[in-house]
């Protein structure tokens, strides 16, 4: 009997899921739009066709399901306190219904720590101790791993990097700070700060609000258009003041940098260097190497089946019989 | 005989020296003027002095000398790459001299750490796995502590709290950086905010550049003064800015805060909670415990204690054969 898992990674656009052998190879997949609802039970029902739909490809039965989540949540408890993306996840108990109908254990994880997670695992900070793992997407996520261990706290809401400060005065964020590093450095930021400084960029026509979304911004920006440039820039620049922060308080071997907006990489990388090599730390600076991330759209899906392959080891890899774990 | 190790506490003003027992009580103390000269020998040769004096006082024979010094530094290497305050000490190795003339082993820590392990010892922080100990002095320190274990990194450079930046475009900093947080919320950062905004409150006419120190600006706040009111809730405002991205990325239990510059905490600390409030997600905000540092002055130290324990224990308590450790 082959050994694997289900894994899943909830997106606020698509909801993907995977078997997951215990080498981390991906023996089958099964996508959907993500839907919505006023209340998160489409979003199990589509998971759970989805697993259904895996695990019959295999044919045969998986050890447990772990599951990334766009979501402030504690792992521990499978308790998710909200979603800004998915707000009809707010409070909603998504592990029961999953649990219930697949009849195996399920473990929920905040999306940006079942990258880092992946990453530790299979990706670019494997054989890393001390970590970062940064997902620049819709909003901007995180993962601190620290001696070999993602770091959760007492409430398992440890890693929001995305909501450092980097601006106090900056725009307002959907957490209800301002200048969060999301509000700079996230795919959303890009087009937000293209349209803001495009009156200064008359020669930077192509910017239109409402066919604007950051692969367009990239592609100008890599034929050279100044805005995008300056655009790119500055999520840069926000960037480098945030993981200098980090750098000078977790001192990490490394610093891994996935989700759509990284693509951007080459137009933001250096003004990122630049503020670390300006505000941390030099013996710290220097050690700290800054790669992209190498497993790109499946961190989150890999780190999510070694969640379920640790909890399917915790219970002695049988089968649930107390589905509501 | 009665088992004990001696214990030092430098700063840039004095040298303080304690021989402390196995629990943390303090059997004798001696201190001096921190002696200041083009490279680190006469602090060492003012260390060694000290020394003698506490172990001659008990009469027998310590375990471990541990040392707390205001520097960037290798702990594990004993190595200091930078000390702001007493800068004689860059590159120093001020291991070698103590450990040979004392025929001691010789623990060095950041003192802001050493106070974290302090607290965490027998202080604000006992019974917490997950904290941050923050020291507003001079300069602000901090140090960190997960899962029980101080937080030192590959370097041994990590819990520089006081260099998150918090102003991008802030006042310069010794470190290189702009607006860190000990330009907002150290000793030092309370004159000069002081000195800054006296031209806005012509009332406070008692702002004098040439004797101002941070507990005049104290005093004045406590009868109300306007200038000294704004001072430090400028201070508290960027402190809880800091506060607010540590508790979205390490959902500390608590928080702890000395130094000399703590003193003003009623005139600080409701500024720092709002941003808390504002800033940081609601569930690691409200569990994130802020206490001011219970040992006072003696976090280092019993801190530093603390550590030279942990070095006797890990030598089987035998006398160094190896002075260079």
């Amino acid at each position: 009997m082959r050994e694997f898992v289900l894994a899943g990674d909830l997106g606020g656009t698509n909801l993907r899921i995977a078997a997951v052998d215990a080498d981390g190879n991906i023996l089958s997949r099964a996508q959907a739009v993500t839907p919505r609802h006023n209340d998160g039970s489409q979003i199990a029902k589509e998971t759970i066709r989805l697993a259904e739909s895996c695990r019959s490809e295999v044919g045969e039965e998986p050890l447990a399901f772990g599951y990334a989540v766009p979501a402030i949540m504690s792992s521990a408890e499978g308790r998710i306190f909200s979603s800004p993306n998915l707000p009809e996840l707010n409070g909603f108990d998504l592990r029961k219904p999953l649990s219930e109908n697949l009849g195996i254990h399920v473990a929920l994880e905040n999306d940006a720590n079942a990258a880092a997670i992946g990453e530790n695992w299979l990706g670019s900070l494997r054989g890393h101790k001390d970590s970062i793992c940064l997902t620049l997407g819709t909003g901007v996520g995180g993962g601190v791993i620290i001696d070999g261990k993602l770091l959760r706290g007492p409430d398992g809401t440890a890693g929001e990097i995305g909501h450092i400060c980097v601006e106090p005065l900056g725009p307002p964020c959907g957490c209800g700070s301002n200048g969060c590093l999301e509000q700079f450095s996230s795919a959303t930021a890009i087009v937000r700060i293209a349209l803001e400084l495009s009156s200064e960029f008359p020669g930077s026509n192509w910017v239109k609000a409402e066919s604007l979304d950051a692969s367009v911004v990239y592609l100008k920006g890599v034929e050279g258009d100044p805005l995008s440039r300056e655009v790119f820039r500055k999520m840069g620049y926000y960037l480098g003041i945030a993981l200098a922060g980090l750098i000078n308080v977790l001192n990490p071997e490394a610093i891994v940098i996935g989700g759509g907006a990284a693509k951007g990489w080459e137009l933001f990388i250096e003004a990122t260097k630049g503020e670390i090599r300006k505000r941390a730390f030099r013996e710290p600076a220097e050690r700290a190497r800054i790669f992209r991330a190498s497993l790109g759209n499946d961190s989150g899906l890999i780190g999510a089946a070694s969640l379920a392959l640790d909890r399917a080891r915790k219970h002695g890899s049988v089968r649930s019989t107390s589905p509501a774990d």
